[in-house]
């Protein structure tokens, strides 16, 4: 799409576009952008990045950087977006699978951790920006909503859950989600954990949230991972 | 303090300090300033935000507010700070008391949840504030750190995690702690929750979380709420 608009309507080239992979990266120029962006905003703050300092970061113009993104909160957008929908699209397929939904609700517990606590910058920490809550990243408020939505029915699933009332499992919901979203401040102080491992601790403590019994847990661990499997 | 330091060593007054309480609001200019800053810091942005609107925003002029406070900085580790030392020095005399650990930590929660939650303005957002890694919130981080350590020490002492050993413990506290923290972005995405129904919620998760079996928590809610009024 973005070769489309790397030419104007006069048919005059503004500000030619780079190389699409950069050879000492391996990157695109849209993903070269994306990864300063998650730098600069994660370590030197949002309000405080200019474009060109993207584009600089990025080794390319600030007017190049116009072909790929229509300016800083476009990248937010596409950043913040990227720290949810892999899990939306786990939460899909395990809201339409068989099977117990304990399993399922730690197995998205678990992914939902690794993608949050992976990659090099804490994105998640972008949440938390005032300038988040504008009509602009609408897109991302409702994929952040309907992944809580999944959460949300796993939980009115689960057999943990099922002497629970409708008020008491949406409170559950926001506890768990929190739970899983309070990585993020868990991550910040403590950057190097190894990651895989505080993953299936979160999603026991998830569970334990939602009212699943300890003993019951090695059960629902064991058929995640055969989710996992198959 | 401010007295002092609003007569400068020549004995000439600069940008003499508005008188301290206002009538219409009952705050003190410094307490003004706060708020000020509490509420362009969280809904404008830190970045965004001059120590001059701060004033503005209080009904002062720029150079009375350095009678108060030394900048934007200062302003912002005042405002962090608040929101631990509260439940720090709860903390503190939880670790001094007697009786159920169990019942102690609930106490802590419970309140922290309320301060987290609590006030016009969602201070918890400031956080993840990349300027809040420097070594201006040394305070901050440290106070921080002594509460997370006294939510350890309960931890450690709850008989639900006697069978636990001390690695197995510390994930735990981690996880309680993220949890607490956490409800920083559930309070953001529904500010108008009830606080104090959502505080024992959460205390009653965070007691999950640490362990305890359901059918102990009633008695630890009787125990703490006893603690409360002792």
């Amino acid at each position: 799409m973005w070769h489309d608009r790397a030419m104007s309507t006069t048919g005059r080239r503004v500000g030619r576009p780079r190389a699409e992979r950069r050879p000492d990266s391996g990157l695109s120029a849209r993903e070269e952008l994306l990864a300063a962006a998650a730098e600069l905003f994660t370590v030197q703050g949002y309000a405080a990045t200019s474009t060109r300092a993207v584009a600089e970061r990025s080794g390319m113009r600030q007017a190049s950087m116009y072909h790929y993104f229509g300016g800083k909160e476009d990248l937010l957008a596409v950043l913040l977006e990227g720290t949810v929908r892999p899990s939306l699209d786990l939460a899909r397929g395990l809201l339409a699978a068989e099977g117990s939904a304990e399993a399922r609700l730690w197995q998205l517990c678990r992914s939902d951790v690794v993608l949050l606590c992976g990659g090099p910058h804490n994105l998640g920490a972008l949440y938390l920006l005032p300038e988040v809550r504008t009509e602009r990243f609408a897109g991302f408020a409702r994929m952040r909503r309907e992944l809580k939505e999944a959460y949300g029915r796993l939980l009115a699933d689960a057999a943990c859950c099922t002497a629970l009332d409708a008020g008491e499992v949406a409170v559950r919901t926001d506890l768990v989600f929190g739970l899983i979203e309070g990585v993020i401040l868990i991550h910040r102080s403590d950057p190097d954990r190894p990651v895989e491992a505080f993953a299936a601790a979160t999603a026991d403590a998830a569970l334990r949230v939602a009212g699943a019994r300890e003993e019951d847990l090695a059960e629902v661990r064991a058929r995640a991972a055969k989710l996992a499997q198959g």
